[in-house]
């Protein structure tokens, strides 16, 4: 940081406050961004292997351009008439496996887990939540009390209840697959067990099917249908939230409850959808959608406005036309095979995750006790000197989060890989 | 509607749902809007006196090149250091009373009422909310289920209290403003003491100092300022909506709550700030933002980002630059006057109420039962008949609402006058 970086930080924290969050211990102040890159104030480039919210990279030009004519041409709510949110409706809901989908428009990805929650919550007459231990689904009143992925002021509300977050790499301890499945499920039966004994009916189930912010955990076949099912049997419908893993980020389909074999009630949508114009979505059954819209006069101001839905069509063309859910399978199972590779050098490395174009890698003290390294950190910042940005995740913060843009290349891939190499080398000494 | 317009309204029923908001009889195709016109796909140009989100107008070119440029520049988190924030936030801050002001970046006003409720309820440690009887703050699960202004499938809370709006049109029964003052004021303090003997300690006020979707009911001088120092004596903070009526709309200070003389301890604000681009932001003192970011580690993956802060910033530059706050306080002035002309050849207008550029037109049956008018629908699409578009609100609906950009002239007024001349003239007969 230079001596305008300082000053910027200082008059930041005297109106933005300190806790207003900052990546790094040394600040990074960004200028611009270009696909998978993006430059500092001093001219200096990072390849970004963070942020998924440039979902088809920085300030793509068919985006930009998609925007831009459109906030010069009209920007106005959805009381009126427009051809962008219709049009844009329909390419969404075909994405989807209902055989007649209904959207709704929202701006965020907390509002669309709101507006899932308030839906569920109609059709099924109940207000219970079940939600994973280490679960970050929004930051309004009733999604930031749920959290449990970070310390919130909020008490954890009587309506829900939590399901452990699978991780049989640390509780396999010799089952199989079909096990550890079941053990998994017999806490999910008591968790909904002791919503029904507080006399509080299940409304809905509300997870990531990627299991992000629990830190891209190894799979357990089984489990996640498993929970679908007994969700469903105490009359709780299920909410799948795509706002991290959605848009092809599993590189192998659209949706990475498709990818993970579920067929969610809801279908919640926010960060990638518009590249970063603020836009967010609710994808459910036309009759869900259609009964919901009429009971609740649901409005959004800002919610599929002709700006927002020009950006998140050309997000889509972009995804289609640059072949981005495969370019995320094959350059995904490349960075996992050369992660793979890395662990033979690097025992701190205890645990490589996957999720085609979304990566985690686990970092340990040592393989044998698996307790967290606190070496992550340390090596997060090491990695932005080195000129990659990654960030880290999970219940220990010790899981290094890798979620670059689609469009990133083998060569990029390559640039990370090395910078890895060296930097738990380093951190090994 | 053309055939064309028939068949996008099916395909949107067919996608969006047949509750999906649409305004008027025979729903209205824009697609383009400059200024305070809007235009639709025949080419026929509308006179826009509802839209207050195009706060300078449609399309303000200094707007939208802001925003384009930042968009083709970089747009990304506010987790890494990046000048327009700050700058924006500092000039944001330097608008309010506090001494040293604090913000937070939300995208919409629903999330900014949601945090500021988070924030009333850390610092207070209470639940409770007290809000008018005609209200609505936001489409989230708890917001929602306080709306009264329209109907919702949630049940109210338990820990929310509705004192009734003012309406001294319909009230004042020969009192004094004092009497009619202290009899809202008695009804206030049965609510805060409802929520009291059943153990719910007070959070805040959720209010819109100009009470915009209760109808701009006329003032009672000392209510607002009785209700905020009850309130306060019962532990609660009080939280200004500015929403509708901030960034200079009352054409007197930059917020309705200065202009109606309290001092709020949260603001929030959406609408307006961006001109169309979703922004919202929670003002507060800067110990409270300090305090409440660093106890639950808020972060809005939009909110604040450098295109949003980038054409907020040129939404203030234009307030400041076209003089629109004083251009709102004269033609807000002339408009009150020729409505309350009006008045005297059109029976059915009631009551005129004006917040500098916010104008309400109460309709009446008859100015003796004051009975809501039926015919406040028919006029709202006969207006648009006649290329003005306004609409209506109040809690009989029968209040027609018109909200116009603040770069509306005298000469746009006329047309608006001269086409409410001509439509309450035909409603008479």
């Amino acid at each position: 940081m230079n001596d305008d970086d300082h000053s910027l930080l200082q008059r930041r924290r005297q109106v933005l406050g300190t806790g207003a969050p900052l990546f790094y211990e040394q600040p990074l102040h960004l200028v611009r961004g270009e696909g998978a890159w993006v430059f500092d104030a001093d001219g200096r480039r990072y390849l970004d292997v963070y942020n998924n919210v440039p979902h088809v990279g920085h300030c793509h030009p068919h985006v930009v351009k998609a925007a831009s004519r459109q906030l010069a041409t009209l920007n106005i709510n959805t009381r009126y008439l427009h051809g962008n949110v219709v049009d844009y409706a329909e390419r969404l809901a075909a994405t989807t496996d209902y055989d007649h989908a209904g959207v709704f428009f929202t701006c965020t990805g907390t509002e669309s887990n709101e507006l899932a929650l308030r839906i569920a919550r109609h059709v099924t007459g109940g207000t219970g939540i079940i939600a994973s231990s280490v679960n970050y689904h929004g930051n309004s009143a009733v999604l930031a009390s749920l959290c449990t992925a970070f310390p919130v002021p909020e008490p954890f509300p009587d309506f829900a209840r939590l399901v452990q977050v699978p991780d049989p790499y640390r509780h396999r301890q010799g089952r199989s697959d079909a096990e550890l499945a079941s053990h998994y499920l017999d806490e999910a039966r008591g968790a909904i067990a002791s919503l029904e004994e507080s006399g509080v009916k299940l409304a809905a189930l509300l997870i990531d099917p990627s299991l992000a912010n629990e830190g891209l955990p190894e799979f357990v076949p089984g489990y996640l249908t498993g929970l679908v099912e007994l969700v469903r049997a105490a009359g709780g419908l299920v909410i799948a939230d795509e706002v991290q893993s959605g848009f092809g980020r599993t590189g192998a389909a659209m949706w990475a409850h498709q990818y993970h074999g579920i067929t969610p009630d809801i279908i919640t949508t926010g960060k990638p959808m518009g590249n970063g114009f603020p836009i967010g979505s609710v994808i459910s059954s036309y009759d869900v959608v259609d009964e919901f819209g009429r009971s609740a006069n649901y409005f959004n101001t800002f919610g599929g406005n002709p700006v927002a839905t020009a950006a998140a069509a050309a997000v889509l063309e972009v995804i289609e036309n640059e072949n981005l859910i495969a370019n995320a399978a094959t350059v995904g199972a490349y960075v996992q095979n050369r992660l793979t590779e890395l662990m033979t050098r690097h025992e701190i490395i205890g645990n490589v995750r996957c999720r085609g174009m979304f990566f985690g890698l686990e970092l340990v003290a040592d393989r044998v006790s698996k307790n967290p390294s606190p070496l992550a950190g340390r090596i997060v910042n090491r990695m932005k000197d080195r000129g990659v940005l990654l960030s880290r995740i999970g219940p220990f913060d010790n899981i290094l989060k890798m979620r670059p843009s689609m469009i990133f290349t083998f060569e990029q891939a390559d640039i990370l890989l090395a910078a890895l190499d060296e930097t738990l080398e380093e951190a090994a000494r």
